[in-house]
């Protein structure tokens, strides 16, 4: 789980290098999983890294995204675009849709992760996106 | 609204500079508020900007933190930390708050916001943390 750049193809061809990361909460748990270690959210992290193998993604082990009611919790950063996070994750089955979001957040021109094409786990998963702390938006 | 830095002391009286903003997210409105504009995310926004007046707190009026369920919405912000959302903001109450966790932040020494001096409404209103993209934690 070393940090890496993501290599994306803008509709152009040109390469565009950007430094992504997908950090999965180990610490998560769903309402009806024990509380006991190791938490479902380490699968999660683990599928995860599977799931970027071959990539240039980043995937990370993180205590807590603060997430804790609609666990389990990723977040998807770039370097200087919005990072989005995202809950209710199935650790057997999201780890893909996962990857496909970080592809689709590192190949934005405007910074954000596109909707249409995001898969459907994190459309009814989105938590919250927050900017950067420059950000700046014309009134 | 413009950008600025946030001086805060350390205990050791060290003037620490970090750049800090509160992002305000003016599209909110609560389950109960009419679908109609200006909305109650403005207000926030304003009341906010008015509660910063003579910090170095930048304040930032913003379209969508996807936190709608649980609106009003505000991010918290600083360079090189993590970017804190909250949200059941109250336009008429929170604004303080949002400024002293802008504050609790900027003088964190290990990138957090501590809990045990956060205002009420930043302990119950908690949407998610998130790290930055280059964040690694020890194993």
């Amino acid at each position: 789980m070393s940090s890496a750049n993501t290599m994306t193809k803008k509709p152009a061809d040109a390469v565009v290098v950007v430094p992504t990361t997908i950090h999965v909460c180990i610490t998560c748990r769903r309402p009806t999983d024990p509380d006991s270690f190791p938490r479902p959210g380490g699968l999660l992290a683990r599928a995860t890294a599977n799931a970027a193998i071959g990539t240039n993604i980043a995937v990370r082990r993180v205590r807590c995204l603060a997430n804790c009611n609609r666990g389990l919790s990723a977040a998807i950063a770039c370097e200087r675009r919005w990072t989005y996070v995202f809950g209710d994750l199935d650790p057997a089955q999201d780890a893909a849709a996962l990857v496909e979001g970080a592809r689709l957040l590192a190949a934005a021109t405007d910074g954000l992760m596109p909707w249409r094409d995001r898969p459907a786990a994190l459309k009814r998963g989105l938590i919250a996106r927050v900017p950067l702390w420059d950000h700046e938006e014309a009134e």
